[in-house]
């Protein structure tokens, strides 16, 4: 079994909560954590190359293998190269397992011990994936981070479903480890905690995987529909207890109060589609709160979408030019608000490790519980239209 | 009457053919001639920055007055500081008059002999357009070159039909020269020869134009669906009777090998939708021919589109890696394959230019002839693929 190889240190450390500034340094590159990876599902965050990721201040991205098995076929990106070279991106990147994807499929996927077989929704073909494969797959992708295969259960579940979800996630996890990895680019492997919202379980499952040898740990499972209160007194819970030398990633999240709270739980690396499909919906993300383009209100709007915003878009177009992209259906409406999204996330980051430093953390965490008291956390940025 | 107030230079003449290379001084900076100028619709090239924009070469971009009239209206892009400011260009824009779209609703306008009225697409809501009406829409857009309303037929019409529209098309050339256009930042205005595919009556419109104090000439009515031959051989004939010291421009046109005959004739400026929309759609030009992306034979093709082009698509993506954008409909895919194209085009100016200068550019005629000549010319275009 192989023994943890990713270099990942904590430079700093907030005095009243759990959060910390690190730095996890992966084959391409160092991450400077907390971090927030952009999503690039098919190998690409849609509508922008890599220099634009790079400038919207992105360490790391993620990729999706499940999609990238069902096309272009991840064999396909190893005979190319591996994914780096196909989508022209230099720095890290880390890749989910497809777990996520697969047990989303309900009716479409057969799962039993050994692995899961579905259907794939581009070709119709029937693909196989089990424990093994699935690393496989990802040392295809040349990735600087693969995560193994798990199974999810939707929330809520009967007890008894999500223990055997949790027994076989951890076997699974195991079998995982066993894959040889060394020949292939020093790709990291990330085991991923589950549970469900029940706290013993939980537990369990991080008593019984932290001694394996993972270079990082991620709590999955979670941001499934759950309240944003469940999500953080689970992430309050879980983070906590996983190993303090390991990079800690929370899958799926979220808003920024949401990042708030995890990072004070002490959390190092997010992922979310939200600021990107956000974007090409025209729901913007701004220090005044969310902003929908397409609305008549900024048809003669010569201000920037935040005009404490020193992004490429906000530096050179206005609402009234950003809506009338919108309306007219010119993809670089896409490609400006979502430049726009990820750099208010890649900003948020920036400010959160900025604070660890500083010892000002508390303030950045009481702002954040504050909108949560008044409504103004998640269910805010998902309701509120800035007038 | 206004006095012709463009910089046009005539730096080089070819030897053999009417052929020059030119520097056109407009407001917003110098424009090396042949130029080739991308279509910005609504206001953007679809899916490019203005970065993007630059760097594929271009000097001048342009835009459509009748498209900005419907949405978002040129009276709201005058208040938030005019065109260039709305989608942050800051090199020359020429725009045309909306004369041909206007004149391609068919049913939903009527022309008199003031103006022509028609419902706006977008909005429904009638719009007047009159020669005086639609040079003060450009001047409120704040452009560099603003295009005389013209009055187009379709080809091919009956001889008195064409000349009624050209006779119409003088006098209200006439009337857009006395629309007050000193205190307007120096937009200058350039007429538009008709005359169908008749070369009398080319001849007889051009004779009457040429004394009115326009800053640059246009040959319109062409490109509407004549073949190769009838549209080199009607620009063979009437480029050079144009006046020698101003601009002469080709609207709409087109393929490669019809830039090349054109500026034989003489012609300076080109503006087409081929290179932007075909880019849209899949459609690559490339130094070897056409090549459809979307084709299963470039799945595992790691080359470049073309491995003679140095543009940014081809400097860092392959053929399969752009297939694979197309496929999954990643917006990113409309932007680089819109940055090869132009790209493509831009090339092709710069060694014409470049060939004028060198006293070469009879190859360049001899290669574009011999291949019209193999049927490698504008049908090969539209018809060849690359395997």
């Amino acid at each position: 079994m192989a023994t943890p190889c990713s270099s990942f240190e904590v430079l700093s450390e907030d005095s009243e909560t759990d959060a910390r500034r690190g730095l996890l340094g992966l084959p391409h590159g160092d991450v400077r954590t907390p971090a927030f990876m952009p999503v690039g599902t098919y190998g690409a965050v849609k509508g922008l190359t890599p220099a634009d990721l790079s400038e919207s201040g992105a360490d790391i991205i993620l990729s999706n293998t499940f999609h990238l098995i069902c096309r272009p076929g991840t064999e396909l990106i190893r005979e190319l190269g591996g994914l780096h070279k196909f989508m022209a991106w230099s720095r890290p990147i880390l890749t989910d397992s497809g777990g996520f994807q697969v047990f989303s499929l309900e009716e479409l996927r057969k799962v039993d011990e050994d692995g899961v077989s579905f259907r794939n929704p581009k070709g119709g073909d029937l693909i196989r994936m089990t424990p093994e494969s699935c690393v496989r797959s990802q040392l295809d992708l040349g990735v600087d981070v693969a995560m193994v295969l798990d199974e999810l259960v939707p929330l809520p579940s009967p007890k008894e479903r999500v223990r055997a979800a949790m027994e076989r996630s951890i076997r699974w996890a195991e079998r995982a480890l066993k894959v040889p990895r060394d020949a292939q680019n020093g790709t990291r492997l990330f085991g991923i905690v589950q549970g469900g919202l029940d706290e013993g379980m939980r537990a369990e499952c991080i008593e019984r995987m932290a001694p394996l040898p993972f270079d990082g740990f991620a709590i999955g499972g979670l941001s499934v529909g759950e309240a944003p209160e469940e999500l953080h007194s689970m992430v309050g819970f879980a983070a906590p207890r996983l190993p303090r030398d390991r990079v800690r990633y929370l899958m799926g999240v979220g808003y920024p109060e949401d990042i708030i709270e995890a990072v004070a739980a002490g959390v190092d690396l997010f992922d979310c589609v939200l600021p990107t499909r956000n974007a090409r919906n025209g729901n913007l993300f701004t220090s005044r709160g969310r902003l929908i383009i397409k609305n008549a209100i900024w048809r003669r709007d010569g201000r920037p979408l935040d005009e404490d915003c020193s992004c490429f878009t906000c530096q050179n177009f206005s609402r009234a030019y950003l809506r009338h992209l919108y309306i007219t259906g010119d993809s670089l409406a896409a490609r400006l608000n979502t430049m726009h999204n990820l750099h208010y996330y890649q900003s948020l980051m920036t400010r959160i490790r900025g604070a660890i430093v500083a010892g000002t953390f508390g303030e950045l965490l009481t702002w954040a519980r504050q909108r949560n008291a008044k409504g103004q956390g998640p269910s805010w940025w998902r309701e509120q239209e800035e007038r």
